[in-house]
């Protein structure tokens, strides 16, 4: 097996979620890291890699892959024998987790990247957050997790009985909205506050978020 | 083989870019029309299909599935067997083709929509169209279509070498865009310009856009 490599950032959440589904499937992988701050990730050699310019970017053998979901199906596919299960074999138990995965994407996501870029990196860049998107944007992560709630009161997990991508592609955003004033919107729900601190609690998630404590 | 329903609107990008997946397959299926000016899509019982209350939703016998982009992967991998392929059996040209498939759901797709919206959506609602908007998210189409140009010089289609839900899943929103000011961004790349002659020309989307027609 050739070495794969992960060309990302230990703070950009998209690396971050390609990390956590290769330490489940406990495989070996070459962090390969690019600076953000010196634009890198908008040069060559990185733009041959992903033309769009954005973190991360795979390579596994031969093959080269970039957007972090479509990278983390082609692992947890092409190495189902390997680590922890992240799919189901089983067609429409794979159909409904597909469905949560694409509820990640398109519901979840486009919230949660703005309340994390409003909350918690704008801070950091001694930017200004601005009021009025924290109040649209919480308001409709409220409503996206009143479907989570139901949801999770009905199977342990969003794609159904065991954990799978559709979980784990939540969890950079959740850790990172977890450090800002959001964490009442997940706390407040009892189905939802259990599901994030399992799935927080995963030893491959512990793994990612030591790779941010050592940098 | 139950039949299969799908629950939508004929003018909902999102409900058509599940029919296209249908006609290709050639599988016969019931349409159920919701009607969005009553507010149905936020009501029971459609909300039971879909708690977000948004269009599309299907059935496939017992199987209950939403979002367009899922429903269309559980189409194309359970019905490998009928109608024109829309995915690839072998590992590595798949993931490649999910690859593209994620860049229409993360790069495309959010410019597209709000363009579709400004400028086809809003003007028949009686809306004003926002031209700071419209300027703004033209010109990152402009950029996801110079990163197209170069890729469908290398590849017939954006996922390889054949048609697959890479392409398929783009034609709501290139067919509402090319009916305004934005079909300019379009037609002055050639290979973007084949390909959309290409695949809006199929006879299954064809078949789509003649649902509106009898509308
Ligand atoms: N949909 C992409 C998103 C990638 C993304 O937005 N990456 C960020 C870092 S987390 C980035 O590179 N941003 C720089 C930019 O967009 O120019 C994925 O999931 O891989
Ligand atoms: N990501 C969803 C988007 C569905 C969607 O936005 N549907 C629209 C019609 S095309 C809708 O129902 N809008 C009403 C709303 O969002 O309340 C999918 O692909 O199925």
């Amino acid at each position: 097996m050739a070495t794969m490599k992960v060309h990302g950032a230990v703070y950009s959440t998209a690396s971050q979620r390609v990390f956590a589904c290769l330490y489940e499937k406990e495989l070996k992988f070459e962090f390969v890291p690019i600076d953000m701050s010196t634009g890198a990730h908008k040069k060559e050699p990185f733009i041959s890699l992903n033309p769009f310019g954005q973190l991360p970017a795979f390579e596994d053998g031969d093959l080269k892959l970039f957007e972090s979901r479509a990278i983390n199906l082609h692992v947890a596919h092409a190495y189902a024998d390997k680590g922890n299960q992240l799919i189901y074999q089983d067609r429409k138990k794979m159909a409904i987790a597909l469905t949560w995965m694409q509820v990640e994407a398109h519901q979840f996501d486009p919230v949660a990247s703005n309340l994390g870029w409003e909350l918690a990196f704008k801070p950091i860049f001694g930017m200004t957050t601005d009021t009025a998107v924290v109040e649209e944007k919480e308001a409709k992560l409220g409503q996206v997790l009143d479907v989570y709630e139901a949801r999770l009161g009905q199977s342990k997990y969003l794609g159904g009985d065991n954990f799978t991508l559709a979980d784990l592609n939540h969890l950079p955003s959740i850790q990172l909205l977890m450090g800002t004033q959001v964490k009442k919107l997940f706390d407040s729900r009892p189905h939802v506050s259990a599901w994030c601190a399992d799935i927080l609690a995963r030893p491959a998630w512990l793994k990612v978020v030591a790779m941010q404590a050592n940098n």
